[in-house]
């Protein structure tokens, strides 16, 4: 028998602490501001949203967090995950690179947002909260918070953009299995949905209209607070379970990533790979190379600015430094629903601008391809969004190929596809296109970020 | 923290044999019958549908089967799999029964179907065969077979039990995903096909038809073998997998199981399970009860007669003693469709009838409530199958305390339901209805048994 081709910790391994990256960057991240008066805001303006210990959480410097027992002890029916040293697709590209993936797709929601989505529920539900609502792209998150809200009794209310309810209905189906309601967004629910449903009828909707019908439950209702599934600090926070086992992994394996991958909507499951790894460059560790992939036709990364910008399309949030389209943009219906928001994790944003890490976009139908061959090789079928990593992943295996260097390259595949068989479906049928963003419609975008922008 | 949830072991502990019960029954089982001779099969009449190597396994009476190397290789990517304890499902019964589950659907194709599919392909591999055909039900062995044909180069060509094929359309895309080709049975591709269209071109289809067609193909072409997902000894052997990791999993827990329960369609996954501890208790080790549990719609154990039959439609397969419906029998199209099936594993038919099992029915509805109830606590949502061992797990559970006595329970959640959400869909929309089959057609299919099986 061969090498090692998966690497497992026991129960005991998983984190006792979230890694705060905050902590070890060479200058913090710019404050978020309130929108009136252009000051950095308190834990007070939060409050009507979050639980204290959240808020505690998206500001603070401390480098660990303990993660409270009741989390962890929900974390061990899935934690640690396996890494796999991806060895037949190693063949099948014929590579040098060693090509490692941490896979979060066997958590009970299908993806790496359970691992926040069970914290939150847990802080929530220590602050007397009985409600949460919250959006979902791909409904990956929605699921997650959903199992969450079970565990802990919470009733769970998920606005999902409209695009995707109507692509993956199952998503829906799961939700309410866990016992959660799933409403279409733009919905007439909300003022925010009525807005934009009055301006465009057949609007396919965004993340950014989802926040904004979310956010607007749960500052009108007392007994209501928001969650989100990506983009804040402390939801990246709690992302980092996934590196920091890595890390254990790779002792293990007696190796060590040249390279880090992760897809990037909201940017937690690229974080959360990440960013212990990062850390530990930071103090003085070893080199490594980040890139954070995002889709041709949402290219935050690649093609936004970084400025403040609204965390929502109707302006309810605060105003956060990040790589944005602009809070209206609306992108295009592509099958990788997770990745459609029009901004970046501040914190992301700011290890960019610092130059610690590497964007690129890739289109979807080369995305699924590189997902296929992914599923030939180690029997996975990735979501859509996880296929931009597999594509980026195959796309340095074969660079160390032309160059004749054994790299070690390691991605998070951070779901699987399960719930995206329509995009599979047409794939194969030959009906998936590449989409793209109008560019009038993103300049006007653009231009239309608030003024405190030029700070 | 509380104790432990999940018994996970390392990958050196994957069984290095397969157990085969057929060494401690008290009594072998009945001979496989040739349909023109009445006389015992011999390895030469299974010649042109499998290879040697299975042939071998198939009336094989040694206890223990090495595993080759490179199917050890593949079972490392999700063997072992876990032992979870259901606590959270425990608290929710408020039941004194210790509940544990071997979860089987973290394997790539979603289910326990891989342990026999990767084993099958390889020896197919080994004996020069480059393609397969097969029949599957709700998809669940012809995604798995995709996967083991992905992996060792060979064609595959699965007919997809039409009913099933038009509710879980998602199913053949995964399959097409790993290269494999699926067709709706019954097709107009085979004889066997095309005579049963031409008496009910509305067939829905059924695993014996599904079986006939795959057998054809097998056998007309020099180049194709057959494999099948359940029933043989050599399927129920590689399954054992599951009960032999289950052992050494109870032992890390300090506790043994009084109770063993798995669904029954073919009888894979529960043989898998329960024999290695039937076994035990044969050679003089503990007491466990069997529960084997499968569809009030197709009754095998429950209503069928234990009798030399065929195991397809078309009879073209040889003769087997087992509980069984009788060949001719279509039972509705209830959801889940990997218990589809007119007979029982022969072994599990002998060990019925030696007195080793117990068996029960259930109806869908009552099945999807406790699928839902698992999915709520646990979250993991199981497959229709699945559902029915749950059903049996949470009324043992209750029966506990009732009675204010605290038994382990172990059941096989053989498989997550992510391709079934048309039928939580139905389950929550209030559409799930059981079903059942027309007793006089039963009666006529049961008159219809091959005069042999007077024996």
């Amino acid at each position: 028998m061969s090498d090692t081709i998966k690497y497992v910790l026991p129960e005991n391994r998983i984190p006792e602490t979230w890694y705060n990256i905050v902590a070890d960057l060479p200058s913090p991240p710019p404050p978020v501001l309130h929108p009136g008066t252009g000051q950095p805001i308190g834990p007070n303006d939060l409050a009507p949203l979050f639980p204290m210990a959240l808020i505690g959480q998206e500001v603070s410097t401390d480098p660990a967090i303990e993660i409270p027992g009741p989390v962890r002890e929900i974390y061990r029916q899935w934690r640690p995950t396996a890494l796999h040293r991806a060895r037949r697709l190693e063949r099948a590209l014929d590579t040098p690179a060693r090509i490692y993936y941490k896979y979060e797709g066997v958590s009970p929601a299908g993806s790496h947002k359970p691992n926040t989505a069970v914290a939150q529920a847990f802080y929530n539900k220590e602050a007397g909260i009985t409600r949460i609502s919250t959006e979902t792209g791909a409904g990956q998150w929605g699921s997650a918070l959903a199992f969450a809200g079970a565990l802990f009794g919470l009733e769970i209310e998920v606005y999902m953009v409209r695009v995707s309810f109507e692509q993956k209905p199952y998503r829906r189906s799961m939700m309410e299995s866990f016992g959660a309601r799933c409403v279409p967004s733009p919905s007439e629910e909300t003022a925010a949905g009525r807005a934009i449903l009055a301006e465009r009828p057949d609007s396919p909707g965004s993340l950014g209209i989802a926040i904004s019908e979310a956010v607007e439950v749960a500052a009108t209702r007392d007994d209501t607070n928001y969650a989100l599934g990506s983009v804040l600090n402390h939801v990246l926070l709690h992302q980092t379970v996934v590196g920091q086992e890595a890390m254990v992994q790779f002792e293990m394996a007696d190796d060590y990533p040249d390279i880090l991958i992760g897809c990037t909507g909201g940017g937690s499951n690229f974080a959360g790979l990440a960013f212990p790894f990062l850390g530990e460059k930071l103090r003085g560790g070893r080199e490594v190379r980040l890139i954070a992939v995002e889709p041709t036709a949402c290219p935050t990364l690649t093609r936004g600015k970084y400025a403040y910008d609204f965390g929502d399309t109707a302006h309810l949030t605060p105003l956060v430094k990040m790589h944005t389209l602009g809070s209206t943009f609306v992108p295009p219906g592509f099958h990788a629903g997770g990745l459609r928001y029009h901004g970046m994790a501040p914190l992301i944003s700011h290890a960019h601008d610092l130059g610690l890490l590497e964007a690129r976009a890739y289109n979807q139908t080369e995305c699924f391809e590189a997902g296929v061959a992914l599923a030939r090789a180690e029997g996975i079928l990735p979501a859509p969004e996880a296929n931009h990593a597999v594509k980026a992943a195959i796309d340095e295996a074969l660079r160390c190929k032309e160059e004749g260097t054994a790299r070690t390259i390691l991605f998070n595949l951070c779901g699987h596809g399960h719930f995206d068989m329509q995009a599979y479906t047409d794939y194969f049928a030959g009906k998936l296109v590449d989409q793209t963003y109008d560019e009038a419609e993103l300049a006007m975008a653009l231009a239309g970020l608030p003024s405190v922008a030029a700070g």
